[in-house]
């Protein structure tokens, strides 16, 4: 029983390859818009590594976003009509079909918020594209740090003001979740076994005992509802 | 033209007084209730100056009417039941009429978010309360600060990624407006003039050219429709 569930955003609500690709198929039509994508997405973890060991001081993902679209605008040779329109690209991400409803109904039970490395802005502008609605906006810029650095996952809680053990991180992601429970949060798990299209290989299944493994947003709110009533 | 609207709460968008009385004379039966509200309202800004003026680090709202509480019971002469649960009456306070549809039309045109000094669990667990349909928690927490200092009011901005000129303070109080010009916001004035009850004296009227005054937010969302119509 937990007081707020918090939630990982790319990938476990919204289908950011899917949307990016759509994006840049529109801005760019002679390219391949997954390929592209997926070369975008591939820069991410860089990106905020070098944020996370200290190389670099804290930098909005929007700021990151748009210095990887230049990378990889570049590797593949095209030119980005315009490079903001794209890049906010990350604000109309499409949610999976259960989300919304999902999210509606654990709304009632508890606090319900994005825990990402998204930035409030993005986090924000993304919730009115997709109807996500959230409480409130956790996540890195609060931290002034990037998942799964503990203290991303520990701001968030601090900014509830509730203890790590009764807040949920609910992720499609075996590694975020491992990095929660190392600092006392519970975790749920619900697979995305198409984030990274068809042939994705990793996260298909839970690979630790999580407190909570559902098979999308509607049983996890009833698996909450139900230990909430018991 | 503005792409988001930033509310004071306490006063602008949520009857403190009433809802705190309430609190008070269900908890403390003996005492005047509305005099006892009164008085841990009057501990407020004193409470917020020690830490604009560094002779303490940020300290959450929650906190501050924590110790102001007890300060209070003390000179009341009482014996306060449940401290935590009466100082939560600060979670559970009722918007004025007009705000929930008003906010509701608001949002259909731009990002809506409270810039108060509670914090963002405070506000997160308030807007549940009274259906505040904001797309993120701005305010105290998120500059570490406490209005009118420019930092608050500028770090909101700075949240959503929005120039200061792209941003409209709406309080139904003089000096935030003033304090949120000063540092190039738009400002936009909403009369409360029963927030102190029926004896108010001050911010009975705009005091100032402020960029749009309403009669409530009903009006308030149908000006910056129009607004943005043109």
């Amino acid at each position: 029983m937990v007081d707020a569930l918090i939630f990982d955003v790319f990938g476990t609500c919204v289908d950011w390859r899917g949307s990016v690709a759509r994006a840049v198929a529109a801005d760019l039509p002679d390219i391949d818009a997954e390929a592209f994508a997926t070369a975008w997405r591939a820069e991410y973890d860089p990106a905020m590594a070098r944020v996370r060991d200290g190389a670099r001081g804290y930098v909005a993902l929007d700021d990151l976003h748009l210095e990887n679209l230049d990378r990889v605008a570049h590797a593949f040779a095209v030119e980005v009509p315009d490079r903001l329109r794209l890049n906010a690209a990350w604000e109309r991400l499409d949610p999976w079909p259960d989300v919304v409803a999902g999210l509606e109904r654990l709304k009632r039970e508890v606090i319900i918020a994005p825990c990402s490395n998204g930035s409030i802005a993005l986090m924000t502008r993304l919730a009115r594209h997709a109807d996500l609605p959230w409480d409130c906006i956790l996540g890195a810029d609060i931290a002034r740090g990037y998942k799964p650095q503990p203290e991303v996952y520990l701001a968030a809680c601090a900014a509830l003001r509730l203890p790590p053990e009764a807040v949920m991180m609910v992720a499609a992601h075996n590694d975020d979740l491992a990095a929660a429970r190392r600092v006392g949060l519970r975790t749920g798990f619900v697979p995305r076994p198409r984030e990274h299209g068809p042939g994705q290989v990793r996260d298909l299944r839970p690979e630790s005992d999580w407190d909570l493994v559902a098979r999308d947003f509607l049983d996890l709110a009833e698996q909450v509802a139900r230990s909430r009533k018991r």
